[in-house]
């Protein structure tokens, strides 16, 4: 388990370890964007992972990365999003528990997603405390290990292999564009730009709606959400312990943008892409139409963080 | 232009010859169906074609083999779908004139798909008597050669060569499933398996409300379509008088299915591939699930035929 920053070595190991048990996701592109924003974008479609999200790589490493002891009593978070999904899916490939701590009304789709990957699922009372001490409860009960979704150095790790897949790619990136929600996604994309690229600068984009990490890097301190409220439903948590000083150092610059922007975004990313993503993913391309980041004749890598969506409900 | 069923060396030819002017495709293939399935299935993604449809490949091909003289001018049709985009995009390509004749009932985002692309719109009644005599009426006063959208060989070779491609990058398919309206797509991907490939089986599949092509191969004569009634509105036109033959000697077998099947496999598309289709191309997957096709353990091929599809009424 790591319990430091990851390095450029810890990276690759991850990259390696985890290789056999996820998908490399394509690269795809879109001449009509190009021609729309006069830029080069290169979207790593992780929409396309297991579990439709990213969050299938930093699941599959911080498995990979327990002790043989630790590992046969399990794993456990709480969650009642695609880290979940990721978590319960990795533990059975390697036949162990997954006890997933799910608030009492999450949707049923989550909830049978979960169960599909054979994860043991708790209920509890929807909020935090509730979620915490129930895990709490369980982690003692069973000895299972706590993977937390984000603020976690083997998670971060591991998330990070999505952008050393996109630089080897296309080495060439001036920018890379990451949605920013915990910041697991994010720490581990700045980190994956400082080791594999010589130029590429990360800029994270938020939903306004949901912006303590735009806050919290202005004020150079954590500055939990409060009620934070968005349509990118990926994005509601603040900030990690461990996401933010790799953030602060590494990350060139965060923007924010409203809800009507994501929206518009996603739907021309289903229009013109023809590729299902879900709200958080179309953070990046939104800051780009709104003009919070001139891409003007620069190669732009932007990060689909997922594509798990109810399609019941699209807000188009 | 071609006046004989293309053979061999003409849809070789017509994949050099439009190369540079479309998308090599991705294959994309998901462990969810394959396990579902007891299959492995590849999905080749004319969704991510230029203009969002295989027709891109035809319209491009027609074009690049007109006389000096003709190419001039320009080329006609009448449409309302995505034949009539992708005949305007390639056209604008070689800076020649494309006369569209567009029902006046169209809806407003085909007529502008079609207005970005330079089309010359002509508005008619919407029957297919008045779009026949407007476009002749356009032809005899420009000299435009007609582009018919299926009923066409130099259309055939040209969308064969999505076959081609696919059967280029998974050379031992046993099946390829592929959808049937007019017959353009299949004859070619008739004609593509017959040529590139040792036992590709072609399967066609038609929603049963619009079976004249199920019809006519049973009966072996061309039986046209009387109101045809589905969701998947690429599939409406009847059998073709060049494509009926070809389909004739080449393809194996033609199934149908109902539209409430279709609708399921489009949303299963969304949801677990996470790739945008209109419903014309979810028809082979619903034959699958339907089990009108008998996929166990075999290497199956399915051309996802386009992805332009009106997100606002969804059918789910």
């Amino acid at each position: 388990m790591l319990n430091k920053i990851p390095n450029k070595t810890d990276i690759v190991g991850a990259a390696d370890a985890i290789e056999p048990y996820i998908n490399r996701t394509p690269v795809l592109t879109s001449s009509t964007f190009n021609n729309i924003f006069h830029s080069n974008l290169f979207f790593k479609c992780e929409n396309f992972q297991k579990v439709g999200a990213f969050k299938s790589r930093g699941a599959v490493h911080a498995i990979l990365n327990l002790s043989k002891e630790d590992v046969q009593r399990g794993v456990g978070t709480h969650s009642s999003g695609n880290h979940a999904q990721a978590l319960a899916r990795a533990a059975k490939l390697f036949d162990i528990p997954a006890y997933i701590v799910m608030p009492e009304n999450s949707p049923k789709v989550k909830i049978d997603a979960v169960k599909n990957y054979g994860g043991i699922i708790t209920f509890c009372k929807p909020n935090l405390q509730a979620r915490e001490t129930t895990l709490k409860t369980i982690i003692e009960k069973t000895g299972a290990t706590e993977v937390h979704p984000y603020d976690n150095y083997d998670i971060i790790a591991g998330q990070a292999t999505a952008t050393k897949e996109l630089l080897e790619d296309v080495f060439d990136l001036d920018l890379i564009l990451c949605p920013v929600g915990g910041g697991g996604l994010l720490s581990g994309t700045a980190l994956a730009a400082e080791y594999f690229s010589e130029k590429a600068k990360v800029i994270a984009c938020e939903p306004s709606g949901a912006d303590d990490a735009y806050r919290s890097f202005s004020a150079g301190k954590i500055i939990p959400s409060i009620s934070p409220d968005t349509i990118a439903d990926g994005l509601l948590t603040s900030l990690g312990e461990r996401n933010f000083p790799i953030i602060q150092k590494y990350v060139n610059q965060i923007v924010t943008v409203n809800d009507e922007a994501i929206i518009k975004a996603m739907k021309l990313t289903y229009e013109r892409m023809k590729i299902v993503i879900e709200p958080s993913s179309a953070v990046p391309l939104a800051a780009i139409m709104e003009e919070k980041v001139n891409v003007n004749g620069r190669k732009v890598g932007i990060i689909i963080s997922g594509g798990n969506v109810e399609l019941n409900t699209l807000p188009f």
